[in-house]
């Protein structure tokens, strides 16, 4: 049995809510040039006195040396196998989730570009020009009002959604459609558009409808003096993954301000809220919807991209930031019987300037939350703690235990 | 998915090369009569240094309270999931293996006595009063060439290869051999060696054709004053491994001085080094040997056999001779991208004389390990480390990461 059937099977209703904070990219190294790590050097009064009630320890994403991708690194958070075929979600599925868009199961995504072609049709840029947001909203618009007016391609309809600068969401909705689809950009300039065309042998049909509407979209841009071209990768459809509702009665809510993880909490059912992009927003946000939710999963990104710029000084100050910000989301919280948990998805340590394997600290404060009483919550205090190193998939039994939300297992 | 497959499928080239330094049962225990392991006990001043600036941890070889042989035990350590059915090697076909000997798929092999029988044939001596090895070659030989002349045995080629003193193996090629035969070593005195007997199914015809070369052999010894007979056990056939190579893209050597582990090595694609039994010897060759390969093994044989003989002096001796010339290895590496493991492939204590379950120290040191700054390697610090205590068959996937060779999973 699977920890999530085990868990889903046990799963009852309770009073006590769920605070899930993900650090994004939260664990770092102490390394020959880099003596202490951003979680040691950020002045944290208030994650300090959160700590010292806490009990401690470090999640393993996915496996022992393995990176992972956001994706597996929050399903995993959310008690998803990271490694099932379930969990193995395009990236582009989830940025198209993430953009608010109605997707349903059997509909087929693409991540457009609006590009620029010569008088010959060949390419000569790939972004046309990284046209600004407002260009890319007039641009779908014109597109959708073409599509509904063109003559129709039987067992098809597609609609596109823009993004931001030159990017938009291409829709595809009908009958027995296939991702399975090679992307029409070329990657190069000079060329022209590729033709669709299919990757495995599920598409045939899809392609031949494809063929159809391809050309209605472009008519539509033809004209236009630099969007007058358009490219499409990374097709995918919607993952099927039960609902955390379904699984465990549990009513979530997302607040996280980037496609990517309100792609991942649409996927597994969670209501994505709208909030802003910085900690406070976010926070504030969170903080006001907590009570409607049995689940609160609160996304803040800075911490990873300060890993990836390589930047210790950045890690810090977000650090200090979600410190400064901390007590507005806890204050939304019963202490006698809701849970807290902070961690991250992955590390992203500082001088790799990337996602890592590291295992992640991890920060669980609930009423019956074992109070390790270690002074801090760092990479180094947490392997002391009551939590020991785990599966980051099993955390979520620990939420719902915690939260009084397992019955007991046996007799 | 299991960790390897899900390693050799992450699996990329990359410039960091990999030392796996195993001192062969090198955990051991604290007890009343024993208040200091021979790591605590032993002046180590280079492996202190080299801790210091390491990750430290435990691994646990096959699972909780199991205690490994050598065979699961290094295959552990090499990647391999040492409960699977694949990993299951006699000891026979690992040492057959450690002979430099070419066995082939299909070949089987039996470690071989020369014994002593009297004028009736029955066993007196069961080692053939422990003749050296010179007079082991010379019988070998002799057999060889009776065997080269004598009528063939239809489906059966038959040679024999000697060992240390009395020892020799017997290597059966031909089509639809079955390893599955009793020994034909009575294991007592004053009876005749027993006639081949199958001891599965598979093995009819096996026997059949051993029934006709057995004689062949006799023959060729009959009329020698001591070793007129021979005594065979451990009948096995080839591991069937996918090699370093073919999962992780691992050109991979092996310095061990001793056959078992030299076995091990090559049942997994290795290149076994000619290098002499002593660590400076071990170490010497594999310093030299490193740069031609992306992942060497060395191999210390005397911390087990001290454990073994209940002699904490000899262990605390092994590791300062051991810690005298880790700088020649360790000189061998890049550290701006090499990766540096110490462990053991179990533990021999010395209060128990014999191989252990209980966790073995590990410690890993490269551009991205977590500095612990812990100020020694021992049973006791490896607890407080960041590479926690863990299954050693993912220590492949740490060592992949951390040369870089492993990709992130998913997006």
């Amino acid at each position: 049995m699977s920890p999530r059937e085990l868990y889903s099977q046990l799963a009852r209703p309770a009073e006590g809510r769920i605070l899930l904070l993900v650090l994004d990219g939260l664990g770092d190294l102490r390394t020959a040039t880099q003596p202490e790590t951003a979680l040691e050097k950020a002045a944290t009064p208030n994650l300090d006195a959160l700590a010292r009630r806490a009990s401690l320890g470090r999640t393993l994403p996915v496996a022992y040396g393995v990176t992972p991708g956001s994706g597996p690194g929050h399903l995993a958070l959310f008690g998803y196998d990271p490694l099932s075929k379930e969990a193995d979600i395009g990236r582009g599925a989830l940025e198209a989730l993430g953009m608010d868009l109605d997707v349903a199961p059997g509909d087929v995504v693409a991540r457009g570009n609006f590009a620029t072609a010569d008088a010959q049709g060949n390419l000569v840029d790939r972004r046309a020009g990284r046209i600004p947001t407002a260009e890319s909203v007039r641009l779908c618009a014109a597109i959708n009002d073409h599509l509904a007016t063109a003559p129709s391609v039987p067992g098809l309809t597609a609609q596109v959604f823009p993004g931001e600068g030159y990017r938009f969401v291409l829709r595809l909705r009908g009958p027995g459609l296939s991702a399975e689809l090679e992307d029409t950009d070329p990657q190069i300039l000079g060329v022209p558009p590729l033709a669709p065309k299919a990757s495995g042998s599920s598409a045939g049909v899809t392609v031949e409808r494809l063929a159809k509407i391809l050309p209605v979209i472009g008519q539509a841009i033809i004209a236009e003096p630099k969007a007058n071209r358009f490219l499409l990768r990374g097709f995918a459809s919607l993952p099927h993954l039960p609902s955390l509702e379904h699984l465990y009665g549990l009513r979530a809510a997302c607040f996280a301000g980037y496609p990517l993880y309100r792609g991942v909490s649409r996927a597994v059912g969670m209501t994505v809220a709208n909030c802003g992009k910085s900690v406070a927003e976010t926070f504030a946000a969170a903080a006001s919807g907590f009570g409607s939710f049995d689940f609160t999963f609160v996304h803040v990104k800075g911490t990873d991209q300060a890993g990836e710029d390589g930047d210790l000084g950045a890690k810090v100050a977000v650090l200090e930031d979600v410190d400064r910000e901390l007590p507005v989301l806890l204050a939304a919280l019963d202490p006698t019987k809701d849970v807290v948990a902070i961690t991250g998805d992955h590390s992203t340590p500082v001088p790799m300037k990337a996602h890592s394997w590291h295992p992640v600290p991890v920060l669980l404060a609930a009423p019956h939350a074992f109070v390790d009483g270690l002074p801090r919550f760092t990479e180094a205090t947490t392997i002391q703690g009551h939590l020991g190193t785990f599966p980051a998939m099993n955390l979520l039994g620990l939420l719902l235990a915690h939260a009084g939300r397992l019955e007991k297992f046996g007799a």
